[in-house]
């Protein structure tokens, strides 16, 4: 058979169509590799396809299922790799042109985490150069199109995992986030990704931009989807320093919450100073009515004094920086290599004085105190993940993409995005939830209870 | 009466002795007073003596006694201020001549919480010019002379505060410590002195050096006396950004252990890296021998590693960046009125890269973890405070002194310094108890515990 309706069902879906049997593994993987072989000369997701490894990987899932040796949910699931995460024997360029040549000679950390769990690993998929931007306009791979409109931008930096998603080329993917790079891309494509607190997921094996601010993080169609990949993807790595928490003893699968009774959210206001558009606004008010509805108690907040450009500008100065270190090499030896853009940045970088620096850290620890006295009796924040949706790759970038996911970069808090409908335009919006240290459990029930209540239909219509 | 053998008792059995009415806290504080009019002539300890405000709040404490309403321990009790603690209507110049004209206007958190308390402040002590260095030679105020021999350093940066301990001019002084300039001069001058963990004293109203590394710590004579002034001084500032943490709900006091069983501490190893002194490792060996004796399990560790000098120096370059921000207005407009080793130090911080800097953040990041994974299965781990016993001021600056102070500031942690007896050149060594986070009251109670058995008498006996 193969061909199957891939939207019917998300990842959790599928999960449990494998395990009564309904679909098999090889089934799935097919699906997957015939809409990529039908879309993706248009929408360029892919850098790599590891279409064969993918198939006997498939069929070694179905193999293990039949003998009632299954590895789990993620077992013969279809997922793709950002293009900075390493899956050996293919290069992780990163989008970088001066490293399209490093293959990799073993999986990073969560790629042999997935792997263990079963998954099908389609390949790598496309991302902004370096992982510093966010319109996935790539000058060694192309542009990767947003699924909703074949001439704007999926976000970024993740954009191809975003794309991947919601074009259905895959079940899940996995990106990466320093200043909102899963979060971006997911809001952008309609849907969800989150980015876990500092230290729950190792970057090990994953090419870094900032060691301050790195996250891995997953991006799939529904939040339970991200709870069942969590639930893989976190852990304890005694090998890495930027690794520090063991995950949550409860699993992170937020079941099908039918009330938020109980819950005390803070509702983010002063949403002007962060330029968000008008229609944005009107998206948010709306899903925050629906939350109350479920009977959270909604709290007003302000982040006090909380200057979101001028942070978000401070945590790209440290991105500079230590990509900077990062990529020394490069730009020293080959700055050729390197588009005019990423040489301006990491070039910033290395010029910039350390005094400067050490400005940019004290303004991000002051803003951390007060983010943190503001949650002192809220068990999460909610807000847009972005202040405005996808945008024309002949339009500029919007400056501010990113003010309101780098928060929980700068604060090192989990934050999940989930879809939150359509704009008048056409182009999907999202929902963020922001938790404290180490309540992933908890902002996913949250992003759960609301997503099951609005039960946006966030297929891209166009694509058949 | 007055003249009191102010090394009868330590600042705990003085607290004990006007408790039982034994003794004035007026007849203290004129001891301590006649004590610096006899010797600060030679030793150049007081930057501001506030003879007149310490007579009052002297016979304020004897009224309070007088009529039941004494504060508790502190009452009554003569204590000094390093000079960058704010104290009202006194300059501080953090020892530097452009800032010896910058009254207070209010105290520091720290100098309110010790007034509040009932402690008697004598004034204001030298110290290293910008606590940025560790002779305490200061060029505005001359070298404070160590207590135990009168050409020798009494270290630094806090080198006032621990020659007024050790002198008998107070029983308790306060002083900060970004590197090891609490401990460094408590072990030169025979006294104890702790620098808690990060967060737990708030540094509001101090003089800043490097935000990311300052600590206020107390000196005293012996660790209970530290844990009396812990319970005063520990405490939530929500109006400093420094401040996280509440102080714990046991008093700090370690009483009296009689034994150590139970305890696992490590006993470090590989002190040769460090270039410590013969016979300061006969020393602290035989204060290894002491501590088993008491019960305690003795683990020998190595932070694996960790490269000491280099350690120490991305610290200080950190210091260096933040303290060239502290400065700026000092270093640009008035740089003659710095010292040519401080505009030197804060000029290289001012010009220095901010790649150099996350480098060394990054060394310091993966240091903290290897030290965190030794400590997985220890509650301490004991280590010589310096590698060698003061130096004549005519003798080259050792540049290792504060390597083992240091660890504790990069990895955020408590340490405590104890007297280990003399060296056989006559000068004082210190032992180091350094701690799990939040760990205070048991690096006092193991510091203690040792302190008893080996009850050194560390009183400088050529000062009468």
């Amino acid at each position: 058979m193969a061909s199957l309706d891939i939207f019917a069902h998300d990842l959790a879906g599928w999960a449990r169509a494998l395990a009564a049997g309904d679909v098999r593994a090889s089934d799935l993987t097919e699906t997957c590799l015939e809409r990529i072989a039908r879309h993706d000369g248009t929408l360029h997701v892919f850098t790599t396809l590891t279409a064969d490894a993918a198939r006997v990987a498939a069929s070694d899932a179905d193999r293990r299922r039949t003998k009632g040796e299954t590895l789990g949910p993620l077992d013969g699931i279809p997922v793709a790799l950002k293009d900075n995460i390493d899956l050996a024997g293919t290069p992780a360029s990163a989008g970088m042109a001066s490293r399209a040549h490093i293959v990799s000679t073993d999986d990073a950390v969560v790629t042999a985490r997935l792997r263990a769990a079963g998954a099908v690993i389609l390949g790598k998929v496309n991302m902004h150069e370096a992982a510093l931007g966010a319109t996935n306009e790539n000058p060694l791979y192309g542009r990767t199109y947003n699924p909703h409109r074949a001439s704007h931008t999926p976000g970024g930096s993740s954009g191809g995992s975003g794309a991947a998603v919601a074009a259905g080329f895959c079940l899940a993917a996995l990106g990466t986030d320093t200043l909102g790079s899963v979060r971006v891309p997911a809001a952008y494509c309609g849907v969800a990704g989150i980015k876990g607190t500092r230290g729950l997921i190792s970057p090990r094996g994953v090419v870094p931009l900032s060691w301050t601010f790195d996250h891995v993080g997953p991006l799939a169609r529904s939040t339970r989807d991200l709870g069942l990949l969590l639930d893989v993807l976190a852990g304890f790595d005694p090998a890495c320093a930027e690794s520090t928490a063991a995950p949550s003893a409860e699993p992170y699968d937020p079941g099908a919450p039918a009330s938020l009774a109980g819950i005390r959210l803070g509702r983010l206001d002063g949403l002007a100073e962060a330029v968000v558009d008008l229609e944005v606004v009107v998206g948010f008010n709306r899903a925050a009515e629906i939350i109350a509805g479920l009977g959270a108690e909604i709290v007003p907040v302000t982040f006090d004094g909380y200057d979101f450009g001028r942070l978000r500008r401070a945590g790209l100065i440290i991105s500079e920086v230590e990509g900077a270190v990062v990529h020394a090499a490069d730009l020293a030896e080959r700055p050729e290599q390197l588009s005019d853009e990423l040489q301006a940045m990491l070039g910033y970088g290395a010029a910039l004085p350390a005094v400067r620096l050490v400005r940019a850290q004290r303004d991000i620890a002051a803003a951390r105190e007060r983010i943190m006295a503001t949650f002192a009796d809220l068990d999460a924040i909610v807000m847009p993940t972005t202040p405005q949706t996808a945008f024309d790759f002949s339009d500029p970038v919007p400056v501010n993409q990113a003010d309101l996911t780098a928060i929980a970069n700068l604060t090192d808090r989990p934050a999940v995005s989930v879809p939150m409908g359509f704009a008048s335009n056409g182009l999907p919006m999202g929902l963020q939830v922001l938790g404290r240290a180490f309540g992933e459990a908890a902002i996913l029930r949250i992003a759960r209870a609301y997503e099951l209540a609005a039960d946006h239909d966030m297929r891209p219509l166009h694509l058949s």
